[in-house]
């Protein structure tokens, strides 16, 4: 009885996939609508456009009050995990302000989970993961099946570019190998992650095999979001700040390339054309490095003086994105509008994405995100 | 009655207070004991030594066991405040290690605190200050008599130069007045400092008001140390890194060039010749100009290059001193002695001060610091 009724489950269950697999083949089926806003494909590919494209980092979050009401209703991870709520949190900045990209509401902690990690999201106190990573219990992480665990945000990237309407291409993304190995290890945020370097001085073989685990599933992971209808997809290496040109040139260097070699090399084989960037916070240290790994864009944080980071790449055959200090945003109307200009005329206006330098703050004002993007778009490009 | 007993009570106090200043103004006049190990003051001045000198930011602190017992008897605070205390813990890494300086223990949050502001030690949190300053309660801020109040550090300083009996230098120091400022506004530490810097966005005349009372207190407090005994001092910018060139140009350079300029000629009067020490965490955006501040070392964190760093300042009239990551006294000691002979290859011999890029974490290990002081001493210099 036992097994028959274990046999039964297993073959409503196969049948269920089969017709979830089959709608979604269905959807898949049926062409994403045309892009009409592409600036900032173009740009990242170095072509010409009438304007400078204009997004911004975290533009989905907790600065929007239309965003803090959802949160009222569904916890954080709810919302990145169910497509309807993730493409509904993906859309609200477009309906406030004339944004050139959106990119899919979700977390560079989603990997980590997917590896059987437990995160949580603490008011106030941002992720926290109450089982950190130890030498010990390293080999629980479940890589098997981890990608396929991330499917949800393949849904909801998918739901989201049919809602765009083809309005503005659509962001997916990914936290670099060292960032998820630090909040992993960390078990969330740190002043100094120096658990996680700890790793990198003691256990480098262990490290080097966390971070060939991370590479593939990231990879994997981004090809997933580029096949379900990613039409850009960023690398965020938000923790590079922690290293030196030492570190990073052993434990990111190698990892960021082999994940843009393998994306551009998947991609190619299915004559899709995505492009990629890169924006490692903190990475001063091993900015001219960033041209030759394979990205198509690098990001710039605001810490970096545009004029020298413009003068650095011009004539390199990447696309800047960056980089006004989020904080920027708190200034008078007028005085944001002249640091938004003096950054775009310091940065040249050729092969450049405008953004902030980092992720917009919690407490940033509405209207002076209108005002930023608005002052980008009055810029005429010869 | 009443009248009577205040009048007594005063009367007692003013002979207790003259006692006291009778006994500090004899202790004053006898001679603090010759300096012995002059390394570091020899080469922060540009003089050639035997061997390098080297000395950890936070060397008196919390990777100690006999620290950590210290602090099961007294608070932070209290032992910052008794000269006895703050003594007995700045000599404690003597007493393990060959350092060549000792630095006083103290914190840079005394100066709010002398400023009538409430700083509290949260154990797993660092500093806390409950009443954040805001525009609205700045002028509440007690700058009448707050370098007075601070009259127990230069206490502690003249206590330890007894104490150390010249065997090294002693180190006085103080915050920076952006890094202050950030703590103020922030009510402790910050991820962003972003509250202190929508000061500088959208209230710049009170945040150079703030700057110019700070810049002035901590000029005061540097001589007031100097004064007591100590034989070098920094400056802490610990905060430097929250902002970018623009704003490091208009809000910290010209107030750090103050404070080097004024201690200067005052102890110019006095035909003292104390160095001067300026360390701005993260502030790689402004290097070259740390150069012509008007100090004669200049500190350098961990993220930066040393061999960029030694090739930049080569043949500049001023001392570096770094850098080596705080993570790599976690390293194996084989590596750590690899790692630190790198570095001093990379910065040069010539006029280097060895330290760490950041203060020593509280997870060090004290094996380690050994290992590295002893490996800096291994080099004969000709």
């Amino acid at each position: 009885m036992f097994i028959h009724l274990t046999f039964l489950l297993s073959l409503i269950f196969i049948l269920i996939s089969l017709k979830v697999q089959l709608i979604n083949s269905l959807i898949m089926q049926q062409p994403f609508p045309p892009l009409k806003n592409d600036r900032l494909i173009r740009v990242a590919k170095g072509l010409k456009t009438d304007k400078l494209p204009v997004w911004i980092m975290r533009q989905a979050g907790r600065y929007l009050p239309e965003f803090q009401e959802l949160r009222r209703e569904y916890s954080f991870f709810e919302i990145c995990q169910t497509p309807k709520l993730a493409c509904e949190a993906t859309l609200m900045p477009l309906k406030r302000f004339n944004l050139d990209a959106a990119i899919i509401f979700s977390d560079i902690l989603v990997i980590p989970q997917a590896l059987g990690m437990t995160v949580e999201m603490q008011p106030g106190v941002g992720p926290v993961l109450p089982k950190p990573l130890t030498i010990e219990n390293m080999k629980m992480l479940q890589v098997q099946g981890a990608v396929s665990r991330l499917q949800y945000v393949g849904d909801a990237i998918t739901t989201t570019r049919y809602a765009l309407k083809g309005e503005v291409p659509l962001f997916g993304f990914s936290g670099a190998p060292w960032t998820l190995m630090g909040y992993m290890i960390e078990g969330g945020g740190s002043k100094t992650m120096s658990k996680a370097k700890k790793w990198l001085y003691c256990h480098p073989e262990a490290s080097k095999q966390l971070l060939d685990i991370l590479t593939e599933v990231i990879t994997e992971f981004l090809l997933l979001q580029i096949e379900h209808g990613a039409q850009i997809v960023q690398v965020f290496d938000s923790s590079a700040e922690y290293l030196n040109r030492q570190l990073y040139f052993k434990y990111c260097l190698p990892y960021l390339r082999k994940i843009a070699y393998n994306v551009k090399r998947r991609i190619r084989d299915t004559k899709m054309d995505v492009p990629l960037v890169i924006f490692a916070k903190g990475a001063h240290f091993c900015l001219e490095e960033m041209e030759s790994l394979g990205y198509d864009v690098v990001g710039i944080d605001w810490t970096l003086d545009p004029e020298k980071v413009g003068n650095l790449f011009r004539d390199k055959n990447v696309t800047l994105q960056g980089n006004l200090d989020p904080c920027a945003l708190y200034a008078p109307k007028e005085e944001l509008i002249k640091m938004t200009m003096q950054m775009i005329k310091q940065f040249g206006t050729d092969r450049l994405i405008v953004n902030l330098g980092h992720g917009i703050y919690p407490d940033a004002d509405v209207e002076a995100v209108k005002t930023f993007v608005d002052a980008v778009h009055a810029i005429e490009l010869k």
